[in-house]
């Protein structure tokens, strides 16, 4: 899973042109790398294989990891897509910012494998077949989906000391859960404003949209969306008939619930 | 294969900054593509599972396919990999450029992918193990590098009309298979002209270069390899048990020897 990440932030930064990476110059922005670093990706990315290959190889449920491991890549790059052909320079277009669009994006490009691949894994490994755990699948969906709204609310109105970054969604013109929710609510004035600045790196831009998502009152939207998600989340896990899946689904959204608001 | 042969030349036009393929815009050039482009690569390899999986997923032999991808996937990035960094700008040093070094990259870039994987393929869906097969692998590695540096040799000597593309490995710094039969041969003299403008693409420097490979007769020196490696392959090829697979590298070979030539 480190390997897929890996693999995934290298090129990602290549396609976002991004300039730093957990502080440090992005693998591409080195002078001796360059796009060398896209075959340096796949590198890492076919480690994935090789690893499962070397531990796994002997294993009844081995041929299922290389199916799962497999799919999920397949998710996530379609994702990743999704993402792109949204945000695409020169192409931007704030009426494609449609909730089912956002959770599109978010389902593919990081629910699956960040919240359903390690839990999968997990059932593969005891002998389970995963046909019969379309719920737990959904619930970790629903859940990677919860996480990411938290942090586009974050990127916005967290404070950078604690999140440990200085959020630009609304610099890049991101597809976040807050420029959504404005959207939906805003009225003809708003959504001129909306329109003329969002995207716009200038700081006064980033603060005629950040007005309008306070003027909309988006910190009480994502509170309820919080609670109500959460409230959702906890009856969908105890419908489940296993209680040590019950159990790790609890331990999953407790890490993750609120966790960095406080 | 196709998916395959497609994800890598998508990633490679990148990495090389290349600007047509196939007499078409590489597809990263197009303005409405650019560095997407490594998505869309790495979606074109995210079929070759999902192609394994909807045809061959009941068969005994499917978890060897998806090995067998895997293997050759790596084998295949990591001659990429040989291949950057011994060409990379701003690390040009010629003195590199030795038959070993050639070899390596040309089998793990080019011969895995090409020959093997495709025979690979057949065996495993004939039921055979691939364990029992390292002989064929290596006749067919061998071919691939004899095809290889066949295609170096007509990149310099060869005619456009006939080969249908005009040769740049001079230009590019390229360890063509040429330009390390030269370095093994070049007097004092040869050697500084051959430092002094190989990678150069001023057309003087070319010529200069050229005039070396004449000057030391490379032809001849091809000619000689070309019946060599003919004559080794067949007796290689003779030297096998079953007549089917005789018959099959035969049909290969046969393929590739100096049809470009004539």
């Amino acid at each position: 899973m480190e390997q897929l990440q890996a693999y995934f932030l290298v090129l990602d930064d290549i396609m976002d042109n991004s300039h730093t990476r957990r502080g440090q110059p992005c693998w591409f922005r080195l002078p001796k790398v360059g796009l060398i670093a896209a075959n340096d990706g796949i590198l890492l990315r076919n480690h994935i294989p090789r690893i499962l290959y070397r531990y796994f190889r002997e294993k009844t449920y081995y041929v299922h990891l290389l199916d799962l491991f497999n799919e999920v890549e397949f998710q996530t790059a379609s994702g990743q897509m999704l993402d792109l052909i949204t945000t695409h320079k020169g192409e931007e277009d704030l009426s494609k910012y449609k909730l089912p669009v956002y959770n599109r994006i978010v389902q593919y490009k990081t629910a699956f494998y960040s919240f359903y691949l390690p839990v999968a894994c997990a059932l593969l490994m005891a002998g389970e077949n995963l046909d019969n755990y379309v719920d737990v699948k959904n619930i970790l969906v629903d859940m990677g989906t919860y996480f990411q709204v938290q942090d586009d609310y974050l990127d916005c109105f967290g404070d950078p000391q604690v999140i440990g970054k200085i959020g630009t969604d609304i610099e890049d013109f991101k597809c976040s859960w807050l420029v959504v929710q404005a959207l939906e609510r805003a009225n003809e004035q708003q959504l001129k404003v909306l329109s003329e600045n969002y995207g716009n790196p200038d700081p006064s831009c980033v603060t005629a949209i950040k007005t309008i998502y306070t003027d909309l009152n988006l910190q009480a939207v994502f509170s309820k969306y919080e609670q109500e998600s959460y409230e959702q989340l906890i009856s969908a896990i105890e419908g489940q008939q296993s209680k040590p899946v019950q159990e790790l689904l609890k331990s999953f959204l407790h890490k993750i619930y609120r966790t960095q608001v406080e």
